[in-house]
């Protein structure tokens, strides 16, 4: 056997063990725990930011982007943050053992359909340490072991916060495999965590869509995809043009990294001549320092200044950025089929007055979070009344959109008889 | 583009297609579909055995086994099965349009979560034609277009039946393609369907292991597994010996070669010696012609005659004939840990007096169902109440146990707004 695959076999044996005694955990010994971990991420801030330093120091070095290293580092808010999150999971109410269904069936058997945890959850993810925290604690809530890896760039940082979440388990007597990090980011390591389908039961990637479409494509373990977002606005002719500018501008503008920002506006030919003189106005398009570029078709650019024209590139893009790709449509039919073609299945939205219209893409766009007249950042766990999320989902599969702790559950038939053989 | 790559994406785009049309039928319009597909079956019986004769010849041809030829056989009794499975749909209600949930969020949003189709599903099967006509039905009754792809051993039986379907189809003015067959059985186009994720929402592979594992290791597109059972039943120190029996027999006997039908009899050792002997006596074990073929350990082969000693590849197998292994154990923990390490998370019994137990075992084998006294073959959906059933499945996300219409859905967040947008 490879090294990787010992090592992976070592880890996925370590938490196959934890499995039982996290499975079975009361609410109040989860809880206990979470307050603990929550207290010495607290108490050990000034150790977790001269950890994170370190690996601050070598991005630097390797002069990786500003954005990348915003994404890594760690400050006495983002700890404050991470605790915080984690206190609030402890308010939540224990998913585990819930009764969602069961009966007396014909030959005399009693079932009880019961939820359980998924077992043994591998997140695998980029430079973010904060994921590591987030992640575990969920998982500890929901009674799933987790085996966390994350990027390189992060091992100081989440090798740190790892010790400081198992010092809290063994402190409340909880195994403290039951949150266990791969320390050795090699590649080879990563992909024998994928195949590793007797140790784990689903993986989560958290990070862009590269990670995303590796973990895809190389992975036996069953996969819950999380955050690739090419989300749409789609201005109808119908609009309020002012009403179409707030929510696009608060799509794109009001937080452009994360995956429910707004990638590609689809505005009606009808209001273009209306409604792409507002939007420029809103965002200085024309000005030396216009807040957002646009890649734009011909049509488009009659209205509005665009950088270049949009390829079909850009119209597959997650830009995260303040970069928007803009195309205009002849109807609510061509807007839909550029969705359903381009779209990632996230969030989508129609500024429209015309209640045909809105019900038809509500209807025919195949995506998570289907919007009317309302900004697609509102796809989140905690908007959705959730409490908390490990993340927000594209696929169909298990969980759609936001993903919050029964997500991080599957059930159980229990069934008793007094004897009973089939016919 | 490879030959197998254009056949793909012609089958996906025909799909997607039939996708807007099929996801939106009203019920009545699926269910007078049904009808017509029923009554179109029966009506076509001998030009469908005429068909499935060819198939019949040519696996005879090639000495192909009796068990194969059985399961690719269609007898009229065969085919009016069919018919009435199908028709038996009709009578379930339409699970897509449930409301799931929902409500006013905190920002005046007003949210649905509302149950609508998977979208386009994939079904990979064997040699039993009657696959192809239980799965489209399913797959039409809940909104979802369906794309087969059956062995090359039943082609003219699965060309035939899917004819029939498409021609019933069209007679009610529904797309055909809401029904596509992949009619060229080159592995190269099996492969590319499993990584057509443009196209494919769903992949169900239908058959034995062997079948299902190359769809797990090949495929790019959402697998749900369906169909591995190794199944145990543990006869522990406290249980009724002769109960026992008739739950191992029934368990193994009733119908070896189905996914819920045990396939390794675990024994505490303090009741192996009442135990045996009533099995042995049951299955005529010594005699010339057993009923069941035993491969047990060394400590079994004490109390009841084995074939041979029993290897862990034997403890992993799904014999699906009247084979079974057998082992003694000390306690319900050697038990329960055998089953997590050999089971493949299907049907699991306990057959025991001891309340502990029972609940130990409930509680810590990893399994879909977990009976206390009571056969495996129960696990089904039929018996569990879902009405039909698309297959078992023995993962733990989206769906676990027996599959029913609800579980070819997912769901959609519908949001309805004033012009919100975020803080």
């Amino acid at each position: 056997m490879s090294y990787a695959a010992t090592y992976m076999e070592q880890l996925g044996i370590a938490a196959k063990k934890a499995e039982k005694t996290v499975s079975a955990l009361k609410t109040a010994k989860k809880n206990a725990a979470l307050e603990l971990i929550a207290e010495k991420l607290m108490q050990n801030a000034e150790f977790i930011k001269a950890q994170n330093q370190k690996d601050i120091d070598r991005a630097r070095e390797r002069a990786l982007t500003r954005a990348f290293i915003d994404r890594l580092t760690l400050t006495d808010g983002r700890v404050a943050d991470m605790a915080n999150g984690v206190m609030s999971l402890v308010a939540l109410p224990d998913p585990i053992g819930e009764v969602l269904g069961g009966g007396e069936l014909l030959s005399g058997l009693s079932v009880v359909k019961k939820r359980v945890p998924l077992g043994v959850i591998g997140i695998i993810f980029e430079s973010r340490p904060n994921v590591a925290v987030d992640a575990a604690a969920l998982c500890l809530k929901s009674g799933n072991v987790c085996i966390l890896r994350g990027g390189s760039d992060a091992l100081n940082s989440n090798k740190c916060l790892a010790d400081i979440m198992r010092g809290a388990l063994s402190e409340c007597d909880i195994n403290p495999d039951a949150v266990l990090l791969v320390e050795d980011t090699e590649r080879e390591i990563a992909l024998e965590m994928m195949k590793a389908r007797r140790y784990i039961d689903v993986l989560v990637p958290r990070g862009g869509g590269g990670l995303i479409s590796t973990v895809v494509n190389n992975s036996a373990v069953p996969v819950i995809e999380t955050g690739e977002g090419n989300c749409h606005v789609y201005v109808d002719a119908s609009a309020d043009a002012r009403m179409a500018v707030e929510i696009t501008d608060n799509a794109k503008t009001q937080r452009p990294s994360v995956c429910n920002a707004v990638e590609t506006l689809l505005v009606n030919a009808d209001i273009a001549g209306e409604f792409f003189p507002l939007l420029a106005e809103r965002w200085g398009i024309g000005t030396p320092e216009p807040k957002v570029k646009i890649y734009g078709d011909a049509a488009s650019a009659k209205y509005i200044k665009t950088e270049r024209e949009a390829t079909d590139e850009d119209y597959r893009k997650e830009f995260n950025d303040n970069i928007i790709a803009v195309k205009t449509v002849k109807n609510t039919d061509e807007a839909i089929e550029h969705i359903n073609r381009f779209g990632t299945g996230h969030s989508e939205c129609i500024v429209t007055g015309d209640l045909d219209n809105a019900e038809k893409f509500q209807s025919e766009v195949d995506a998570a979070a289907v919007y009317v007249n309302a900004s697609t950042r509102f796809t989140d766990g905690f908007e959705f009344g959730l409490g908390a999320e490990i993340g927000i989902t594209t696929q169909k599969l298990h969980a759609r959109g936001p993903m919050g702790l029964k997500e991080l559950t599957t059930y159980k038939y229990l069934i008793n008889g007094k004897g009973q053989i089939r016919k």
